[in-house]
């Protein structure tokens, strides 16, 4: 049986990797690496940045080639089916690599539980073990980047989409809202009125870039300075809070 | 001018600490750690045992009380009044155990971003720099023991309060919710019907206790298991999940 350690590596600051990350990685038989192309190579890097600083031995390490996502009208079953592939892909690296393994390793960028889809792809692999490892989100490297809590006192927080807070506004009674995965200024499709945002895109890496203000203010200076800066890197990742009528 | 590093230690494990935050421990003048009294001298103590087990020299260790919060009636007011008797004896402490540091640690339970009061009270004390070292959230704790996803796919997630959840019942159109700092049981009083829960107590901890399951199965067994842990240790910090009517 194999245990499949799905292990949460932070968002880009290899110095936010914890103990039990650094541990699991060195007790593997195998560590697969995700290669996903150019444009986001330093990405792919960063993981190899990463074992050569925490590894005390030489753990094999096997890159496989992710899987393209069908670019169909069904999302989600395109998402389904492109999860059976990566699955496939994941038996099949190991197999090839270490039929033997007892310890796969896994390094999820953030935290596992976040927006991402590899506890759903290794559901998918019956007689596998999976034990998860938690990891620093970019929303933790967002706000401790701006130095602000999550949350105003006591009140909740409600994480969520670009596509989301395009299709459905923003949501009722809230006074907290953190975005990911935006393809770009879903915070447009909202009235600015008394609305502060934070912004942040490759929070944690060296390119780190921060925007605070009135979202009345500061809109299009951040949809400028996206553009520019996904021109210069060829990839960019960006998240934000937006806060409404509440006091921190 | 003093700067004072908030760093996030996670919510119980050492081995969550990350490189950043015991590079910031390392680089402190003085440690402020605080006096929570008898029952809760396990959290305190888990401090020192993460103090002791990545200092590579000697750092000064100041230990201060925490004030007492008033019990009034105006919850808001209280909670300023309590914070800003906090940072009087941050001042405090600070002058009278190394009046010339200019590196001041604070350790945050679990990242100072989510439910946590150190910014706000941090803020109270002009002249002073705040940086912000993340740290696991028990919210991650509770996903990574569980081995679940936060959110289901590309769908939204609430985090909130006990407090919130009694007051204001489930939030409109919420398929996840994450509640913390409940003072027990704030899920009786929601409709159990077609709601899941994953409950967990002393996450990361040696105690740590998981129940999952169909909320109007389990719900009694958590509230009695809740109980007599609470009498067996002296204390309990639980967290848990629910999901409605979302597919994982
Ligand atoms: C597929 S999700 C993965 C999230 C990840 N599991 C986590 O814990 O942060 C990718 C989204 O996370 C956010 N993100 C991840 N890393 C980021 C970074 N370094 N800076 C800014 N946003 C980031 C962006 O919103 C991006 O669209
Ligand atoms: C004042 S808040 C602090 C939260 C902390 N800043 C974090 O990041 O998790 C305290 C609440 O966090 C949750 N909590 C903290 N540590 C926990 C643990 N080890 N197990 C379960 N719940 C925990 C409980 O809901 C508790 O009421």
């Amino acid at each position: 049986m194999i245990t499949l350690s799905l292990i949460g590596i932070g968002t880009g600051n290899p110095d936010h990797v914890t103990g039990q990350a650094i541990r699991a990685l060195n007790a593997a038989d195998l560590i697969l690496i995700p290669r996903k192309g150019e444009a986001k190579s330093d990405l792919a890097d960063l993981r190899r940045q990463i074992l050569s600083q925490v590894l005390t031995a030489p753990v094999p390490v096997a890159d496989y080639d992710v899987p393209q996502r069908a670019d169909q009208d069904d999302y989600l079953g395109a998402v389904n089916d492109w999860h059976d592939a990566i699955a496939q892909t994941w038996a099949e690296t190991i197999a090839a690599h270490r039929p033997d393994a007892a310890n796969v390793a896994l390094m999820v960028w953030g935290d596992p539980s976040l927006y991402d889809s590899t506890l759903r792809i290794a559901a998918r692999l019956p007689g596998l073990g999976v034990r998860v490892i938690p990891g620093i989100t970019s929303l933790q490297a967002l706000t401790a980047a701006h130095a602000i809590p999550l949350n105003t006192l006591a009140a909740p927080v409600t994480i969520t989409t670009g596509r989301q807070l395009r299709d459905h506004g923003w949501p009722e009674g809230a006074t907290t809202l953190a975005v990911m995965l935006d393809k770009g200024g879903a915070f447009t499709s909202i009235a600015a009125e008394d609305t502060e945002i934070w912004w942040g895109a490759y929070v944690g890496m060296p390119e780190e870039t921060l925007i605070h203000g009135p979202l009345a203010e500061v809109s299009g200076h951040i949809l400028a300075t996206r553009a520019r800066l996904r021109k210069e890197h060829g990839w960019i990742m960006d998240i934000y809070l937006l806060r409404r009528g509440g006091d921190v």
